[in-house]
């Protein structure tokens, strides 16, 4: 069976697990105070190159977006997302349910644009408003797309003019950097908080949460017991991210998915199959016939959305475990069936 | 050294780290959907001898709590805890996060009351007051104290009367089962929804929410959702409550756990020294005195708290993994220094 | 000056301002515990035909729609409105500040279709989505257009289908009822909850909750009171509500806005001057250059928003004191200008 | 029938009445905005001798709470309160319903001291406690007692000391400052938000919220627009202070009460029945005989609350309009029955 299910199906990579092997025969610290949560917070801060920047760990993306986002706000501010953006239709209302609303913005390629913020932000001028505070946009975005560097800088700029925060959710930032070619201490110059993806890119669990904004730092901890975001054994995720960091694992992995990722955008061109959007990342989305997807999953495991009558919007996902060998059979079932 | 620190200091139990293990190699369906957490919820369903309960896993403590508690509240409801409560003094005003209102009972002991709860009821009658739903009590409670079956049933009798539900929070249900005498089977008997806690007994995180009430029930995921509760990679807990539950690990390691405590009472009642509460399960508090504790932190691993001007309260945490050697050495300490 | 502002700003009707009068002398009853507004509640009731409805009376709009709307929802329910109701855009996300979201449809003429919200449900079926619970309408639109009463008895028959409440904001229900011809009775068959406004229409203040559906009333009291909508002196709004009920001032003052909403129209459309939405209530919007706004307001008081680059959208709002001498004198100013 | 019943059952004071009708013939500006909420403001900006202050006028008590207290919280941070406060026992859980915890003092007087506030804060400290971040406190408090200037002044540089704000519920603030003597411009020296309740003191309905340190000024409109509390028909409120303030009507009025209340206690005094509470303002508590009570309420109004098997507390309320026969009738009816 070629896997293309998802980034998130297998236990972890080689490295994490036998790290947690190591952790095995000590009385650890609780709720992250231990030496291997120590040692992944000043690895990720060696590599951003930055020492006041605060770091935590999360057990999940909604999670961490919860916090990521809403960690500072007060009651009437809110929150500026493009409408297809993970927190505005797969977070079962998470940010509403902290009080604050999220304000949309339409954009064809899930990407939000600094001119399409700047416009948006006119809409929020009177006092029945709610106040505009937080920018939300994720690397890699929903639809599989990608911003360069230049691309997240002009929104943070139009943020900084107005007083607004820049979160990125980076539950696939190691793949954002591969395909971004950005270098993972430039995130830090363009945005006031994010987060670098565990979950997706090796990890058995977690997210870290990368605060660079003072005011954000505030009372964190509080904040995430509060939600119930603080982890008991949180040297489980300390360990997995020291490895993760200690050698640049993280960064290989994402590589690693995003390399497959262009192997596998080229069989697929190859077969002349239309891509629903065009291939940025490790998400690679197509127009398919309905009929034809039964036969397709007999080898293959991919997630299907509806697109029209006809057909249906397949998605294929590499990871850093996907091989050549899983790409080709993927082309040999697209061009037979 | 001597660990009596708490009951979540080490990675998790053998068994579970060998299931991990068989994880590895497959590509694992999302969400908890997956193999792992079906056989664990199977084996759960089996203990608890009822096939109509729902049961779900979540990564911690307070979320569990979050989430059982505040599930399907209306805004004006509340909840009824005693003073001492884990959501009263450690979850950073997580309840009230939701929105809803503990109110308060006094207790000595950290037990709460069937008698406390029907006279604390009557203070609830005007529109000016919240509408009691949720009752909150631990097993065992946070001075380690422990529910007897009758007692837990009288409390379920009162709540049954007046509409409300009772919600056992089992972060140390294993060491409560085996304090109380109590077979997992009869939780279902006397309360509408509980927790049975992994993180401090063997998993490396995780606690199983079952719910009993089929209201309590509805629509839980979207909630989980929401609260950012569900885990992308669901089936790492449930591989780890399938280790703890297919040949009783989970009741195992509470005995055990529970067997050393009874151990440490007799060893400190021989020094002499007073108990802060009447040792019932493995949270054993002593009244101590404040100059002799860096002296006896020299071989043992314990917790402070204040107690008075000269004495603090320190509490000796007896786990699955407590020794003989150890309860024997901390007693040589508390007799020498 | 020609008084085209708004509708709320008046103090009251002669009628309301005497029934105050007779208030003075008394020792009333606090909370609305009063006999006026047990009267003003019968009155109503009378005129609904229905004796088994709960009536509330709420000091505006926005608390109104707070109350009315999230009363028994659970966390994770949600609210589905067209992009341009008084909720989504002019409340400062008073109902995502109560924690649920509220899911949009696009319309063009500030009305919903039973046809676009059966489509949109079909949105809502995983667990990463809100639970739709509540569907929100107001009768007028806040672009002046008025639902049929077949148009809403269909949205409210795809609401039954599919569990959902109908809440319709009445801020404006006086002049609803004029322009489309509807009883008031005839809002209980087709709705679960509505509101009555009383600011916009003769009262100081004050809109009538009306409860039809009994889930809704479950301890509505004590929700109002958390929110802080029960009033200590309820029974300054009983009086009111007793003026405009006991003699069918309410309708009558509608009445008289919805005829010279007619004159008014027909008055506009004599200019050719182009109309932004076809006028169907109180509320009419028209194409304005900019450049002539100055000159307009010399006599004339109304509002103005956002259009194009040399045009404004102007709203002209008819009351139950409009005189047809302000229409003529504002037709005349158009004219001239 | 002698009225001690409450300070909130007459409509308005005869000055209050006679400003709304200078009301009535014009068209005034919606939200706030108009001419008599203007100098209303300056006229209570006057009294205060304060330019740089704001001031909104609110339509009842809780609201005002709500909004005063939660104005600019962050989540994690939390109140603190007497147990007998009115936020925390008679307003149905609001403050909860903000998503903030109110943490308890418990207090033999209602009142609040400022050792007993220093030593609750000490039990703040630690990650999984919320962040104290509001004092609540009101004059009068709940039990009729009555702060001292230097009371205040010392609970609030206990709250400077550990950057908290202090918030004075003032629903009682006529009588409160003629209790304590203190002028009304003293508040702004000893606390950073106020009310200066008009309904209980002879308005309709409307509080002044008067905010004296900047922080809480932020946004304040929004936040109020959010929680329903901006009226539409703003002027109404503005008229009834401005009839309160231009000459000194609000502090005439608490004065009368106050006074009436001391000959109200004096009378109590003599007819040798035990109070529940030292007579210190215009709430006035015995404790009474169960069976006598009915006998009572045939010539006179009060309010009734549990006390002992055979007793019950009463408490008599003196308002501007009590005279000396309704005290000598009820010293009568004390001594006859």
């Amino acid at each position: 069976m070629n896997v293309f299910l998802n980034d998130y199906n297998d236990l972890c990579h080689e490295e994490v697990y036998k790290k947690l092997a190591s952790v095995r025969e000590k009385a650890n610290i609780g709720y992250g105070n231990d030496e291997y949560t120590n040692r992944a917070k000043e690895l990720i801060k060696r590599d951003l190159k930055r020492d006041d920047i605060e770091i935590e760990f999360l057990a999940g993306g909604t999670i961490a977006n919860i916090i990521g986002i809403s960690a500072n706000l007060m009651h009437y501010e809110g929150i500026i997302a493009v409408e297809s953006g993970h927190i505005v239709g797969h977070e079962a209302g998470s940010i509403e349910a902290t009080g604050h609303k999220v304000e949309l913005i339409h954009s064809e390629d899930g990407k939000l644009s600094a001119d399409a913020l700047e416009e948006r932000l006119e809409d929020f001028t009177e006092e029945y408003h709610i106040v505009p505070k937080v920018v939300y946009i994720s690397q890699t975005t929903e639809l599989g797309t990608v911003y360069s560097y230049e691309e997240i800088k002009s929104i943070y700029d139009v943020c900084l003019e107005h007083g607004l925060y820049l979160y990125i959710d980076g539950a696939r930032m190691a793949v954002g950097l591969a395909a971004s070619g950005m270098d993972v201490a430039d995130l830090c110059e363009v945005c006031d908080i994010f987060t670098l993806g565990g979950t997706k890119n090796g990890a058995l669990y977690g997210e870290a949460l990368v605060v660079v904004e003072d005011e954000l730092k505030q009372n964190l901890r509080n904040f995430m017991k509060q939600r119930g975001a603080v982890m008991a054994k949180g040297f489980v995720m300390g360990a997995q991210f020291e490895a993760l960091f200690e050698n640049g694992l993280y960064y290989e992995l994402g590589k690693k998915a995003y390399n497959s990722s262009l192997k596998l955008a080229k069989a697929i061109e190859e077969t002349k199959i239309e891509f629903y959007q065009t291939p940025k990342s490790n998400q690679i989305f197509i127009i398919y016939p309905t009929s034809k997807i039964e036969k397709l999953r007999e080898q293959n495991l991919f997630e299907v959305s509806p697109y029209d009558k006809e057909n249906k919007a397949l998605r294929f996902v590499t990871t850093y475990k996907t091989t050549d060998e899983e790409i080709e059979s993927l082309k040999n079932c697209l061009l037979e069936i």
